[in-house]
């Protein structure tokens, strides 16, 4: 947006704050010489010469002696975040204002939604499932009319299990019950394996969702150190189970969220070992594992687990992340649990609706999703960086940022001293949401801690947010 | 069906035998006399003789000295069934092996559908539905993939707002939450107002639903008597808390789920200003409210229960019963439990697909919603008055049915000595489904009761699962 009014050099300094924000020029970038500049522009040089400084003072740019500007790339600015230490005792977590709040954002497009993992419309194939469902409504008229009781809907758990085989998880139609998004089959897990007051192993930092699952039911979350690389620390866990009387685990082996962590084979090989010599249900967040940015498909640690009905991994996923969030479609396939999941299910919400899980059936079994899922997975690649530039050139020294394999969120490790909360509660001032470090962990760690999540594509809108973003926080 | 071969007296029985299942000839009518008959169908006084001996010894008619042949009303069978006595101990739901059958029936169309309380699709206005659902993917491409987290969908709250006035609850949109179905709202309900270990009185008998939820969640039932005219006994309850520890109620004021009752406004006025003395919350199902037969629409409890947002009432209900069960649209107007009520939903499903709630959002905006329900309610009326007849010319003497004012459920006691579950896995291997008595009891009381949905219109296929299930009965 380049002001009608003011001098000269305000707006070509503006003008090229811009580019970097855009990412037109990026990290490293050199700019023009002063003289070429002025030539291109039929300005003075002067008018260059106060523009870089501008841009200099705004800390974008850097003048390197003897060879010109350069587009800044600060200090530490794109180390990745650091691992927790290990907590040896479990807690209660505690609903944060936070956590309803970005929530609520979902719902209002007023709002910029850096909080919500959620992944714009634009990016998925809104308009073949909305054929899908005009056709079904057509051919099967009163079909959708009728509960389709837990397990679900037959067609929908065939193609699920069918992708299961591709993903070296040969599940059948019958290990496998569809439910209200992951978040439901999370629900359904955590109430299958354990009871209130028993202590659930989670990530730290830990998806808040699962978080917010283990209070509501009464359980309480015991907390194990992640890398930001290889995720779930089997052997923090080996540790804390000589002291703590742990129930299960819940982990997110393939893109863990926030952090993007991938758990390497033979640590799930590990993890299943451990957790299977302990007695120890390992529940199994695998939404993103269709996600990975150079298309390999992780096996998930069910894959490790032997047989399906005797497993002691429940698998849990959804299509929310790479389809159609608001279709709700999701599944479990509750290993050992199956029969108990089931039963839980009918008391928790009986069915789910029939008509999306069919739209959904219908577009797995035309073939069209791994087409899908590529595009997307460039998309989402492409998304990544983008904002994780504009983080890393933006914001102050001292901060640090994922450098996630897939999935579409940063977890960003800001200056010591910079308080995620506050910095929450004044960027939803100016109508944008973070999600704040603390919410990620049942003690409330990662004080300076935000995710940012890259699913919308990136535009001026999303550029002034990161921009409004480092100007809070360098005021912190 | 008549037979191709056999003797004409045979046929003659069948076919009478046939207008008797269908409600042509009812109870107390007077069949043609034996000469009359004879002249009609062109057959010999004796063949017309014959087929009411053969129709006699079916039970299906009876002989009047000096009046004739009459379709036969059997002793006491169009009694109602006795309420249960009251019951001073909380117990353990216990769940039962029949639960899962019944509900895995609703999933099987080869079965005969007498267990589950759904209505047949073509009670539906499914056509309807569906046009809705393209207008609004082709109106709202992308609206319908977006998460629409709790407490969901504005313009569906709206519209159950809008009714909630006419029903005499002022409820506002800020007052409710989307849910799955009631199920998730009753689930939800019970996560808000108890806790595991907590004893929650319910009416006896009561819904297994609502049985099976708080066996769920590691609550305890208590059972108060309830009648199959009036309802829950509200002295009962008072007379109960004096030595248990009850932490909540869940009630079905109107048209309860076997019984047919419906609580008189002057109890319902009781048990509101019992239980708000006694701060017990009551969680009120209300899925059945739209469906009394003379059109009237009682007032649910929660209109006794003073504002909405401070309300120690729970109003769970949906449009499963009335517009489309698989679309799983419902609600709860959690009074002062509603912001922990959301929070729960989000952990427990995040948000209720988009998709279908916008359909019935639009359904019940377009204004054809009470057209619909005028027809409905007459269709079902009459389905219970077949069946109820059905049951009461075949089943065996000592048997009584409910007069149910509402729904489209029959409590049927059967005759002392009759077990009910016995007779289930019976008729389950005639492909009929049945619920058994015991499924309506924490305790399992209720051995000689079954309740059979209405739900499906009569046919030969109906005609022939009542007539088996009497030959059964009969035989036990």
């Amino acid at each position: 947006m380049v002001a009608t009014g003011g001098f000269l050099y305000e707006h070509l300094a503006d003008e090229l704050g811009q580019a970097i924000d855009r990412g037109a020029l990026r990290a490293g970038d050199r700019l023009p010489s002063v003289r070429r500049l002025a030539q291109e522009r039929s300005v003075s040089v002067a008018t260059v010469l106060e523009a870089y400084l501008r841009l200099e003072n705004a800390g974008l740019i850097e003048v390197r002696p003897k060879s010109g500007h350069f587009v800044r790339r600060r200090g530490m600015l794109t180390a990745e975040p650091r691992s927790p230490r290990a907590c040896a005792t479990p807690s209660r977590v505690t609903v944060s204002d936070a956590y309803t709040k970005i929530l609520q954002a979902m719902r209002d497009p007023e709002l910029l939604p850096f909080g919500c993992a959620t992944i714009d419309p634009t990016y998925l194939p809104i308009a073949a499932l909305n054929r899908i469902v005009t056709q079904v409504t057509r051919e099967m008229t009163t079909v959708g009319a009728r509960y389709e009781g837990a397990p679900g809907l037959l067609t929908l758990r065939r193609q699920i299990a069918r992708r299961s085989v591709d993903a070296g998880v040969a599940l059948s139609e019958a290990d496998l019950c569809t439910t209200i998004g992951a978040t439901e089959g999370l629900s359904l897990a955590l109430r299958a394996v354990a009871k209130p007051g028993d202590v659930i192993a989670v990530e730290s930092p830990a998806y808040f969702g699962v978080l917010q699952a283990i209070e509501g039911l009464g359980m309480r979350a015991l907390e194990i150190p992640a890398s930001p690389r290889t995720g779930f620390d089997v052997s923090a866990l080996e540790e804390i189970v000589r002291t703590q009387p742990v129930r299960a685990v819940v982990v997110t082996p393939t893109v863990s969220n926030p952090t993007g962590s991938i758990m390497p084979d033979d640590e799930k090989e590990r993890l299943v070992k451990v957790t299977r010599k302990l007695d120890l249900p390992v529940i199994e967040d695998d939404v993103y594992g269709e996600l990975v940015f150079d298309g390999s498909r992780p096996r998930p640690l069910r894959a490790f687990a032997g047989p399906s009905d005797d497993s002691h991994v429940l698998l849990v996923s959804s299509v929310s992340k790479t389809l159609a969030p608001g279709y709700r479609v999701g599944w479990i396939a509750g290993g050992r649990w199956h029969d108990q999941i089931v039963r839980i299910k009918y008391s928790q919400s009986l069915a789910c609706p029939t008509l999306p899980g069919m739209a959904v059936a219908e577009f797995l079994a035309s073939g069209g999703y791994d087409r899908h899922l590529r595009r997307l997975r460039a998309a989402v690649a492409g998304n990544v960086e983008r904002y994780r530039e504009a983080i890393a050139t933006q914001f102050p020294d001292g901060t640090r940022v994922s450098a996630p394999r897939g999935g579409f969120v940063l977890w960003v490790e800001l200056p010591p001293g910079v308080d995620a909360l506050a910095l929450h509660e004044q960027a939803l001032r100016r109508r944008i949401v973070v999600a704040p470090g603390p919410l990620f962990s049942a003690r409330q760690r990662f004080a300076n801690f935000i995710r940012i999540s890259a699913g919308s594509p990136w535009s001026d809108r999303v550029a002034d947010g990161i921009r409004t973003l480092a100007r809070l926080i360098a005021r912190e």
